[in-house]
């Protein structure tokens, strides 16, 4: 899995100026996606959506499939509205790992305290401006064998 | 990240039966997968990945971006060719985490003697037939935050 029969290189480093500028960006996608899943605010968390988040990018988690910036908007409401959640927070807990148009990261639901609830990391792919097409998100550590 | 503002879990219960016998499917075609990274026979290795890849999945990692069922029965070929890798294998490490038409699961390169070259998770989406459309690998462990 590590190595490449010949080509991918050389196209990815001609591509390489607009690669890593996208990439750049969607690093500050990111940041904005995470301050998201913090802002109680509605219209706040609109505007760090609008900075991530295309139109018509979908989040799917294991409880959830959410197709549409406005529909995130609401989906995370819904989340921070949750009386079970008040005083939990959405933390990043790693760096992102970019290569082609796709990412991972950790991230950490943390309660009030600061410990961890839910440790997860997501998968996303993110387009030519460096803004989130896709994440789809999963909990807890990677599962032992049966 | 945890909850759903409602609707989704309903979804998913009507599509239950589905969804399982999909899901069932995608554990062979996962075990017919990792298979044929270590199948060093043209047509052994192809006859694996018909069980398992659609005709146009795609595979990417960090140094790889690769269309389609019979480029995969190539790419592979060159894997297992590299005279560096020789007594080298592919071995999944952690059950397959599933949801919606998404997975997850970490392997290992593993050298001659077994020990861990390489540690790595993929992610993919299957479909309805159980079958991969798509892997994404990452390499190595996740990074610190810098």
């Amino acid at each position: 899995m590590c190595r490449d029969a010949g080509g991918i290189m050389a196209q990815s480093s001609a591509g390489g100026e607009a690669a890593a500028s996208a990439e750049e960006t969607l690093r500050r996608s990111l940041e904005h996606y995470v301050q998201a899943w913090n802002e109680p605010d509605d219209d706040a968390r609109r505007q760090h959506l609008a900075a991530a988040w295309t139109e018509n990018a979908t989040y799917t988690d294991p409880s959830a499939d959410v197709r549409g910036r406005e529909a995130l908007v609401r989906h995370i409401a819904g989340f921070l509205a949750d009386p079970e959640l008040q005083g939990f927070s959405i933390v990043r807990v790693t760096d992102v790992d970019v290569h082609h148009r796709s990412f991972r990261f950790g991230w950490e639901m943390q309660g009030p305290d600061g410990q961890t609830v839910t440790p997860g990391i997501d998968y996303g792919e993110f387009n030519d401006e460096g803004m989130i097409t896709k994440i789809v998100g999963f909990f807890g550590p990677m599962a032992a064998l049966p």
